[in-house]
């Protein structure tokens, strides 16, 4: 089969012929690739970003946002079978430790990462696990959803710890409306009625945000933090930094109010803060990462009935270098999907 | 009547005659004062450091720490009587802001604090709000208790909030087994019980620790994380730092776990986290401030069923500038107080 | 000034002459009033259900559902001013008990309840307390947002307090889609994305509620049951009964699903339920009383941003008899609002 | 081996030979049993009441309490390895379906219940699953906890629900301070500082209530309600209810507070409950049904640093008809166990 191939950090992955996956352990599965995401994490990963962390041994196929059909199941497998169309958690677990019986997927102390640590779904087939498998209604086309599979869940497990801080009356404030922003927007309009304030750089970022959900704009131009505590009457009550690098950590801290709280989802830069700061105010720094399974199924439920909608860009596999070059140049709106 | 009165900024204050307080307006209480905590604070104010913040008129009474019997009352005053013992919330509020509408006291828009922004309670009488006092069993002492009108709520928030992170299996680590500290492990004893590991610099205060509840001890010696992480196995669920100045706080935020929160109560050092390390092990910074009316009054109850006692050592009023010394000089085991 | 006045239970309230009142002490607040909603309560009232409970001295004034505009303060008063545009919580309270500490304001020790225990507010004044006002944009007509006082707080209080269980591919059921019903509906749709199915037995509070946000409707009509069940698959999520009498009760446990919850906010019949159905499938049942000070001023939030609106039929107050009529009747739809 | 075997209802269990359960799945696990509970429960299977709901092919093995060490594993199992001490969850999960994938292991949608639906742990050898081992300290003996496998994880699991409701100042009532309620007193010790009232008919009980945490008691008399009401100024925050039958379940919702909340465990009687009772007071009927995974492993670590144990009085499994007969009798304190 075609697959996207890492040989080496600082070159461009390419696309070349490989073996099919197969099944080995009894609760393996195949899933045909029927849409595969290109992240800006994808491109942290040729830049060498990754290795020390994920040590993947080259070549090997990338791609961590994935969703498509099931195509071949090891013999333990129940959940799914030969056919179904699926979106794919992006950690398969063991489903044994401390973490995953309380069903934080996310926190397993013993998960693998298809694309970071081994091979991904750049690629016409991968191999995964019957516990990384959503089920979803046939009519779905996998290429529609692929994004949400880690981009989507990132931005929906944030809102939801936030929402019992988003009453009616409070405002959150989301930096960066990009790809996993744009989803949080359409999910905080979804289940709050929180006001929602979103700061981009991108005056077409923000025009999106307006149309998805937000109640104002602000422009990162330098006067954004005084503009959301103005706007705000003193600061938010949750601030969401999908960028949390090149000073808009600062900023976003600087933007919550008293007893507010900061969520961090980007990442890249370095908080600095008097602990003054954190007790006088009793204000909070949090962090999220990824999701569980079950939010994943319900950011499904709120995708397939229509409140949170993706604006994609497909590219043939054999184009992944395009798309490559198109993330990094900034000429994708929405999410790049490779589709083999 | 006497009273312990700051004239100026790096200068002892001095104890003097001053008029008595009287009622002005109908939710007004006079307390006689029957013990007056001193606290590491009131070094601050009389360094200045609460200058720009509280902005008191010179000359005023310093003592943000206060317990007695009810001595006069305002004419709409329903909750204490002449005569009452009462202990005091350190922060007299407005009753009818969002935050006070939430139970939120500490967070009153319209509250002031006595002791820091007017004349607090080193001296024979108090005037404060029908709203700050909580009625205790006339058999308290209240030079036994003072000290939990505020190094008390303080500590005990700060472990109310975790409790629910703080199931058995889990480990606590206390930074700091001082004024606050030797509270807040008291507290997490009668309220869970997670595994209590303390560190603090001083021998003495771990010795006290041990006696009170902790399960473990780490000197502050410099190996002191590596000896949690050890301990742990990797990390707290998590961490109360009573200190958060010179180190304390990088450490504390070190000694979490995957997962794990950093409680900031002490304060004075600045923190400096690289975002990535707050999202990759989805990690959280809280911050702590005072505590709520109800707080003060659920502490009163563990103190009145014994669970929480605290070391004290007194002074009379006349005696003041001896018990700011020896605070300063670190001779006070326990906490200080004043008794007019 | 005018008043609805009941001088005998059985008998229907007369409209006379009383004088207006007057603050008396330091937090009376005196509110002209807009409107005064006319709620199945005040059937009650007249039948005698409430004389044990409330005790009212005869003749009185009825009337718990009020907005309006500040008359006259008491001299402590900060909070609202004259001429500020008002809509009142139904319960005065104390603010210095646990509840009221708490913000449990509906479960104050001490409060007192106009239109039930003593004059309320179908007449041209209402003697209340600071801190039953919350203060409205000066825009809002007091006529349109009355109801939301009474009707409106219950229901938004049931709703808030079960969104953490109505996370996306959950299912409510809501019983009952009249006065509180049909605000109940609003409220989950504005504050989350679970799929809303309604009960009524009145085909007309069925389309009604479709046009606000139900997704399903089923008529009760003795298979309804049956019929929720299926349509979820086993059962709600939690079910918000608003009738809660006349089998309802019963009808409503039973529409629940393994681990659901049912939220009894009407009243009037008697719930019998085996105890091996309560643990065996760990199912709640959830009682729901009026709603906070806060809560009021949340849900008046959502109804100043259009989310929620009522569907209100005004009469002159001479015309109090005509309403109850109507209303008895069942031919007002939304609610019969008194406008002095 | 050797097992005890039910081959009628409404007759004795027989001790005979069966072969011994070998593993035939991947995640399968055999246990040599060390120590298996007899509980109320199996006296009930006897009596044929839980024919219906689980439909066990006779004659089978009961026993559904067990503690033992691994003797054989499947092919793909990792956590645990022949020769663990283990304790065994009472129902092995699929892992798979959204109660497991949510932690909630008692509500998967795919489990089985060895000693009710099939072959159970009174024998030599048990076939479970590897979700149900939770590995215990290797100096644990099995027959000193296998009563937690089943009394200890419902006790605790309606404790640890409870816990945010029984904040210092409050109370709590424990009704039936037998198997179950022995242990959950103790939990309640070990895991607030709420006042424990313990109510059972059992002078003997009540004594042993006293000894392990109890701040009062009261023997149920007729006149337990009233004394209830007094010793608490009108009534509990929490109510356990660990009989919930024989008018049990009328008297410990009669016996909670305004906003209390009446936790059932036991089963066999029907609650009668006006819905006024319900929200006049916004009370709360809770349902409680065995407890998690991660549960029994918390307990685990509570019984291993000794502050919850039990009362056990152990059987030779040949004696298992003598034990049936000293529990139906009345002649057990604390827990009988059968020993292999």
């Amino acid at each position: 089969m075609k697959a996207v191939r890492l040989h080496g950090y600082h070159q461009q992955p390419v696309v070349e012929e490989v073996p099919e996956p197969t099944v080995r352990g009894p609760f393996d599965v195949v899933v045909k690739i029927g849409g595969a995401g290109v992240c800006r994490t994808d491109l942290h990963i040729i830049e060498g970003q990754w290795e020390a962390a994920m040590a993947p041994t080259l070549p090997y196929t990338v791609g961590h946002e994935n969703a498509g059909w099931v195509h071949e199941v090891g013999s333990a497998v129940t959940n799914v079978a030969v056919g179904d169309t699926v979106i794919l958690h992006p950690t398969p677990t063991c489903g044994l430790c401390h973490a995953c019986r309380a069903g934080q997927d996310m926190h397993c102390a013993d998960s693998s990462f298809p694309g970071l640590s081994h091979d991904g779904g750049m690629a016409e087939y991968l191999l995964t696990s019957a516990r990384a498998c959503v089920k979803l209604d046939p009519a779905t086309r996998p290429q529609d959803v692929a994004a949400l599979a880690d981009a989507g869940i990132t931005a929906y497990h944030a809102v939801r710890k936030a929402l019992p801080l988003l009453y009616p009356g409070t405002t959150a404030v989301v930096i960066g409306a990009g790809g996993l922003g744009h989803i949080g927007i359409q999910c905080l309009a979804a289940l709050s009625a929180t006001r929602i304030v979103v700061v981009d750089r991108n005056p077409d970022a923000l025009k999106l945000a307006e149309q998805i959900g937000a109640h104002d704009t602000v422009a990162a131009d330098g006067g954004h933090v005084d503009a959301v505590l103005e706007l705000t009457g003193g600061g938010a009550d949750v601030v969401f930094d999908f960028v949390a690098e090149q000073g808009a950590e600062q900023d976003g801290f600087a933007m919550t109010r008293r007893t507010g709280s900061y969520y961090v989802i980007g990442y890249g830069g370095t908080l600095t803060v008097p602990t003054l700061d954190v007790i006088a105010t009793e204000r909070n720094i949090i962090g999220n990462i990824v999701g569980t399974y079950n939010e994943l199924a319900e950011l499904m439920a709120l995708a397939q009935s229509g409140r949170v909608t993706l604006h994609t860009r497909t590219y043939p596999l054999d184009a992944a270098a395009e798309a490559f070059q198109d993330l990094d140049a900034g000429r994708v709106r929405g999410r790049a999907i490779l589709v083999p």
